[in-house]
C-alpha cells in the first residue's frame, strides 16, 4: 500500500508519500506544491497540475487529506475550501480512495497526544520514517497525515471487509 | 463572445451559456450539474466531469462565477469553497478567463437594484434572453451571472487593452 498524505492550502499544499508493508513504514517522497499566478483560477489550476504530477510520479494507492478546522475567518475558510476541493479532486480523478482525518487524530496517532506542536510532529515523523528529510512544515504535516492513514486506514478497510463478510 | 455563467454549489451547480454579439444577447443553453456519490471526493469529481462536459459541448470563450458571500456558517462556507474550487478550475483548464462578480453587482446589472429577489432575477433573465427556458433557480442565476459579464466583462477587457496600448 502506498499512501499519499495531503495538507491542503491555497498558497502551499504539502504532500508526502509513504510505503506501507505490514506494520513497516518507509518514506518515498515529499514536497510542497506552490500555487503560481495572479488570479484565483490560475492558482487552483497550478495546484491541480502539480498534484496530478505527484500522482503520476509516485502512483499512490490511497490518499488522505487533513480535515479542515473551520474557524471564524470566513474568507480564510473559503480560500482553504477552494484548495481543498482540488486536493480531493485529484485522487478521485485517479480512482484512488480518499480518507479524511481531523488534525487532533493525526497528532494523536503520530505523537501520542492530540495537542502536540509542530516541532513534536516533525520529530516523530522523522523518527517513524528513517532517512526522510523535509524542507517545510507543510510537507512534514502531509507525511504525518499519510502515517495516520497507514495506522487507521488499513484497520478501517479490514473492518469494512469483515462487516461485508458477516452480512453475506 | 460566448459566456458561461456558473452559480457554484456542492449539491447543485447551475450553469448558463449565452452568446454576445455587440449589445445583443442570446440564450444558448442552461442546466444544473447535480453532484453524485456518497463521499465528498466523489461528489467533487462528478461536478468536475459534468462541468467539463458543458465546456466541451458549448465551448464558451469567457466564464464568470458568482463571488461567494462568506457567512457565519463555517461548515457551509467550506463546502461552498470546495465546489467553487471546481467551478474555477474547469475554465482555467480550458484556458478560458474567469471573472468573478458579487451577488449584488449581478442583481444590479440584471434587475437594476442590488437587493432584487430570485423571482425578479428570473423574470429579467427571461426578458433579456428571449426564448430561454430554465427549470431551476440555479440555472437562472447562472444565466444572470453570464448576462452580468456580458455587460461588464467586455468593458473591462476593452479598458485593459486600452491601458496596455497607452503603456506601449
Amino acid at each position: 500500500m502506498r499512501v499519499l498524505g495531503i495538507d491542503p492550502g491555497l498558497r502551499n499544499m504539502g504532500w508526502g508519500v509513504i510505503e506501507v508493508s505490514g506494520s513497516r513504514l518507509s518514506h518515498v517522497a515529499n514536497g510542497v506544491c506552490h500555487s503560481v499566478g495572479d488570479d484565483l483560477a490560475g492558482r487552483l489550476l497550478s495546484l491541480h497540475e502539480q498534484l496530478t504530477e505527484v500522482f503520476r510520479a509516485y502512483m499512490p494507492t490511497m490518499a488522505a487529506v487533513e480535515q479542515t478546522f473551520v474557524n471564524k475567518d470566513g474568507a480564510g475558510t473559503l480560500k482553504l475550501g477552494q484548495a481543498r476541493g482540488i486536493a480531493l479532486l485529484v485522487p478521485a480523478q485517479a480512482g484512488v480512495p480518499v480518507a479524511e482525518y481531523a488534525p487532533n487524530q493525526i497528532k494523536k496517532t503520530v505523537v501520542g497526544v492530540g495537542h502536540a506542536d509542530k516541532r513534536q510532529v516533525q520529530h516523530m515523523v522523522a523518527m517513524q520514517l528513517p532517512g526522510c528529510h523535509f524542507d517545510s512544515a507543510d510537507a512534514a504535516d502531509a507525511l504525518a497525515i499519510a502515517i495516520c492513514h497507514a495506522h487507521h486506514g488499513g484497520a478501517a478497510s479490514r473492518l469494512a471487509a469483515a462487516i461485508g463478510e458477516a452480512r453475506r
